[in-house]
């Protein structure tokens, strides 16, 4: 019998088609107890150590709401407020301490493969929140769980990725988790932002098919779309990403344009790249990709405490 | 028979008398219940979001200890914390993720007329904690209880407002609901702090009556008295600050020439307008005023929330 | 019969030998209560106000974690965020409007003296959490239940106090309560960093015995080592820290050498003056006293609040 075999998320890496499978299902029956008002009280008595290294004030919530959802308790810390680390602290020191105080953490933190050294610090479950240019693993599951949620399936569908596939943390923690599916993938991005070969080489031989085109007109053909910001942090050179930011604007029209019902999502926040105009179309699902977040980090909580989330 | 009819607080100018006579009636009824140690467990499983885009300490405390206090949830983050607004993101987008993660929603913004935006983006119930030079209707309603409680009624009362009238927004708020009862108002202000016009012709036809004076002695005449504090952050020209800041000064030997038994109101917090020296005074109320404060907002996030209020 | 006299925790110096000895059998019941799963619930529906008037992320989630373990709730906030102090308010009016909003306040501020100004203002227990280059009592307090807890008793041991004496607040208050015992104290430092008269004065007329010296190799004579860390923030001359920062190395090849099991004690955050290669010797406890400190302060809330403790 299957059992779920990870005490910390940190990787998107680090999941077989056997897990994925196991938590879209578990997540599923979770659903369906928090609909049902059965589960608060799930994790009563346990304690979320919220660590956010830097401010990301919608990953925080959500995974503080999903904790206050089961009927667990939070305490947590933002960004500068870590005063014994501006004294010189280690991450391996301050994760001893935080030990003493919690059951299970989620970090969030600037440098990427922190998350692996909190983890390696102690002995309770460790959650990656995103670590710098690093993974994000925990919105690759939710962003799975929601074309799982929105189309029925995931095999037998084309997805369409729009925008900075450079440095697009989201973008590639999907990927890693979609390669298993029998997907198309359309690679939609201009040729300063295309995906970088590394995560290309990791599909070979996996199910997953994919092509990259310039041309946004290819979405007509997507049953999915995954907007995504470009990044103004991420440039050293701005004059970069002000010939680049306005590149892609997926508005009503185009998408109206297409004979296709197209599920419309993108991690948020937006800018320009994703207009307004498509709020109201049932298909656009971004914002309720943050109510799948909130089921979904519910889940990853109560399996990496080993709590048994009842029928 | 009566049922509250409002979803969201936003604004003074939605309550009825009804509303207001129905309001101090079951803050009463919570006053009770809290007190005989009843009160927790009202709202079990009932989670807010405290969303302070700039800071009050104050405010979001008593709303935190009010939510708390029925045995509620909060999820909380103040001002610069939302990174996702640095990175562009629009009030819209930022209340549609929070709908996804809590049931109720209290806002403090610097912007006038934002918790109306914020509130009209979602489904779930938002009240405004004050929004720029705007409103600040839950501070206007546990003003008014606070006299209700402090004299035991409203009508056939004289009341001084002593301060800045031109500015200071929880005077602006808490005329809006006296206008209904049989009061007489003191408008108390240096000349270039009166109370603006917009405010006065609102009060055409109600049973409120007023007079404005440059004179403090009046508050020997008055039942009750609210001294604000001039608020240095809304002055363009620190001069005129400098010059009007210490216009008036509420202390023991002036209250104690009075053959009244004045009660004494301040929103705090204070600087010198009010002297430490009336603090050991039975009818000094200002502090008082804070605990009305709690029970106030416990009534509030109930009938926001829709959930019954047990006898 | 013995009661537990105090309702605020201020000063290392409120406590004799008999309220210590309490304190620690208390605590042992508390982690027994604790270590069962059964003290959640027993602060259920108390309120804690956690007021960091500065930053100190580990006391601070020390207290709120005792807090939630305890099934009770936490209201809090961090430095700048107290508003209401920017608008000039003192700390006697903020305090008397938190007694409106919580049953019990912990406090931290970087005025010495300002924990005793906070409880003078209300009726509800005040714990300090380090008022400056005051006193620091719940560390003391945790630190002698440490060493009970590592040697089995306090008396007739050795201990070696290293570092900052000068400074060190945590320094400065375990050593009033190790007066009271047979123990024999090495002060080990840098004549710049000598512990002042004052405190060497306090331990004329107790069991305790001390000397003086520059030599770190008498911790081999020590059953129980106090590490602390040259604080950079203490010092006004610059060239000062970076002359004595270094002073001490204490490291495993200076442990080793010693024919005794001794307990190696640090508040944290350490720098370089402890070696991360002694973290996994037996007898290194300076991750443990974390532990101890959440056990102890769930102690001190309860008493504190008059609630009693079950068996």
């Amino acid at each position: 019998m299957y059992t779920f075999p990870h005490r910390n998320i940190l990787d998107a890496d680090q999941f077989t088609k056997m897990d994925l499978d196991y938590l879209i299902e578990t997540t599923n029956k979770m659903k369906e107890i928090y609909s049902s008002n059965r589960a608060f009280g799930i994790l009563r008595g346990k304690l979320l150590a919220s660590l956010f290294f830097e401010a990301s004030t919608r990953t925080r919530l959500s995974f503080e709401s999903a904790m206050e959802r089961l009927g667990g308790r939070v305490i947590s810390t933002v960004g500068f407020q870590f005063s014994s680390i501006s004294k010189g602290e280690t991450l391996y020191d301050t994760m001893k301490m935080i030990e003493a105080y919690a059951d299970i953490a989620v970090i969030r933190h600037p440098l990427e493969g922190s998350s692996r050294i909190a983890a390696g610090a102690v002995k309770m479950p460790v959650i990656n929140a995103g670590d710098g240019a690093g993974q994000h693993p925990t919105q690759a599951l939710l962003d799975l769980y929601t074309i799982k949620s929105e189309k029925g399936k995931i095999d037998d569908i084309t997805i369409g990725f729009i925008g900075d596939l450079k440095y697009g943390r989201t973008i590639h923690s999907l990927i890693k988790l979609l390669k298993y599916y029998k997907v198309h993938v359309y690679l939609i991005s201009p040729e300063e932002l295309v995906l970088p070969d590394s995560y290309k080489k990791d599909l070979a031989g996996y199910p997953i098919t994919y092509e990259e085109t310039r041309d946004i007109k290819v979405i007509w053909d997507c049953d999915v779309i995954y907007v995504t910001r470009i990044q103004e942090e991420r440039f050293a050179d701005h004059k970069e990403y002000e010939k680049l930011k306005e590149t892609y604007k997926v508005n009503k029209e185009l998408i109206l344009a297409s004979r296709k019902e197209t599920t419309i999502l993108h991690p948020l926040p937006r800018v320009t790249e994703l207009s307004t105009d498509l709020d109201d179309l049932p298909n656009a699902a971004y914002f309720r990709q943050a109510e799948y977040g909130v089921v979904s980090r519910m889940t990853l909580l109560c399996l990496c405490l080993g709590v048994n989330i009842p029928n």
